[in-house]
């Protein structure tokens, strides 16, 4: 597949990467190399020009180097498992609030046949819708610029349910209602405190509770020297799990 | 939705997990409590009978409890990461080998059109296809038993690979070829001599290398007294990436 | 040196360890190797006998191999580094409480000119008399069967402090008092809960607060095969650490 | 104990840390703050001046703050650890190369009756030596400004060694030589392709081969919000570890 003006690109120097939309006349510049955007247009993905490579970004390219953050978004190391920890199947109808950023939606609509996905704030909301369009994600996905707590939602109509807010022990009754049976509830929190709020909260409406973190370790990728990068990622979230109980 | 005769059931007893399929007459016996599966048949999930929780399987469940492995699977903290990180569109036709258990494959198809997986080992073959049939998976997955370097693949037709075996180098020109220019490929080693050696053969066909490991850490759920168990799998797999230069 | 009856060995067969006394008669039975004990006495630190190899053992040795465990230990891992990061000076006396098993005792007697250490159950009391005993440790070590919180101690004569007991925050007064200005206390705990309680607490006592965990973390040593253990240790303690404030 | 004039003294302001020589008219600047030297002087260790605490450093903020470093550290964390493994005791004469900016011998010092350390280049080894000498440290070390290869030194003259070198194969067998029977050997390593080296040459010469790496995770110390630092130092050194075996 060729590249065509308008396309967003994933342009790649050394350990570096950028995600651009090819814009007649503009370029990039990177220590003293330059690539001009007319020169990618009609290039096939994986080619070299001058010292950049160009490829089609992936869905975590676009959350982590073309998302316009507003929040925290939940990194693609925690969404990725969480979307299939949540045992999605095909023809589900999936709860998410608050939307934040859109990452987690983003993920969840591969998985899903429907997101509902609920944010308070306007602003979010807004730069989310942004978001999905910029890339053409997301057409599964319904959008409430609505809290949770006051929207109106159907009794055991959903098969699954991410919840990333600072107080998710408020809205855990609610879950419960909406939430088919048995079914499984995510939660992201940044805190060891939060954690131990949310544990005892749930433990009358959720069964099956795990909490985790994963960690995401980068080697450098000299074979003669494979070693990890100096410094990494030492935390994002705490990751808390429950099954609905009956 | 309720369980019937033949569903296959996650029964949760306290910090234990259990897959069984609902047959007349069985039971699950404790540490001194039993579940007869007739009284499950009828129950809605997340029902609690006696002192245990009942619930449908998600693919984590199914993947960790219930399948028959001949080979070492790819855990679905590695998995469920890759599979997205592959960055696979609902319209993309993605390459496996070698299919293993089928552990891996089952999450591809969750994302992809379609998912071709190559195994040489008969036996191995015959193993996935029966844990995929056994759970319903895989209806998109065309299954070989045959090894992929003698395998007739048409060039440029791949929109992802996954690559399990253990002298991968031996496959990268292959692998190249059948993969469309730009996509990625991505790589399960589990020894840091396999990683160097794949990835001093791998910088002629592919760029973006990338080599990580991901650790999950569980912490005990008690709200009271909140911190890590005691131990956690420190190791399963490195894992190496890269996307196909032209 | 030559091993002598009654000696202490460490006997190393492939990848376990063992940590026995030179008594006559004795053997060892591994998989089928039996080592005849006699058969130690008068041969050097590392020489080969049959299948194992005999060693002098280490601190760490004895602390994991050799120590009766009435009380959950504080791992070398943690132990080592905490005890340097205390600051001792060869002529510093140290405070320790609670005692437990007296494997932290045992460290810190290698750097301090004395340490004073505090241990209200008898049973666990005279445990680590006979540890320190049977390995011919602490000389320099003054033991108390005695609650901390009970015991005269002077104000201002100690050069460092170590805490190992369930409840830290009702001692923090005391142990302000009696270390010398500036001074380094070091606690540990397992779990977060009782962290953030203490760390609320130290506030007013101490600044420079720092909280850690420490993860090692073991390879295989197949030259060919280098790759982590499966399985770790995820979690033994987290240490907190402040310096008296005046 | 009070500060006076040439006295180095640890300045801590909130998160960060600085370690400074109490000179005459010498001030410190940070975000607006400053504290004046000579206000530091006749003041005891622990007080606060203004927004500052001042402290009197620990061995470990020495290394880390003091240490004027021509070349990679040891770092406390490995270094702590690797140096109670050694096994050394009070009576012990402690091998170490190469010397490079002194951090490990400075640890050495204070469990070992002497260290022998050896170092080739004299731009590290003179830095070293202004090192120990700027902290009043290391008078029980003996600096050889040498190669350890071409170094004269008699055989089973060593309790223990610590090897700090790009190439350790090459030395191995002299290491083995000036060791005493039994006694252990520690390397660190930046890259996995070095230990699998090391490890195909130390089987030879040395028993009980152990390969790790130690991990330091910290937490912020805010009560209500327990939670690790976003980022942590991933890597430094693995540590190789043997036993001279006869």
């Amino acid at each position: 597949m060729s590249f065509k003006e308008g396309d967003y690109v994933l342009i790649v120097h050394k350990d570096r990467k950028y995600l651009r939309k090819l814009v007649k006349g503009m370029s990039l510049n990177i220590r003293g190399h330059t690539i001009h955007f007319q020169d990618i247009v009609g290039k096939d993905e994986g080619q070299k020009i001058g010292e950049f490579f160009v490829f089609s970004p992936t869905l975590e390219d676009i959350i982590l180097l073309g998302f316009e953050r507003k929040t925290q978004i939940v990194y693609p190391k925690d969404a990725f498992y969480i979307a299939f920890k949540l045992g999605i199947k095909p023809t589900d109808r999936v709860l998410e609030f608050g939307t934040g950023s859109g990452a987690m939606s983003a993920v969840l609509s591969f998985l899903a046949k429907e997101v509902w996905t609920y944010e308070a704030d306007t602003n979010f909301y807004n730069n989310a819708l942004k978001n999905w369009e910029r890339f053409g994600l997301c057409y599964n996905v319904k959008a409430f610029n609505e809290n949770f707590l006051s929207a109106f939602v159907e009794e055991n109509s959903f098969d699954a349910c991410f919840v990333d807010v600072k107080e998710p022990w408020e809205y855990l009754e609610k879950v419960w209602k909406v939430l088919k049976g048995g079914k499984v509830c995510a939660f992201v929190l940044p805190t060891t405190n939060q954690v131990s709020k949310l544990l005892s909260h749930m433990q009358a409406f959720f069964a099956d509770l795990q909490v985790f973190e994963i960690l995401l370790r980068h080697y450098k990728t000299n074979p003669e020297r494979l070693r990890p990068y100096d410094q990494m990622i030492a935390h994002t979230a705490y990751v808390v799990f429950g099954r609905k109980r009956m």
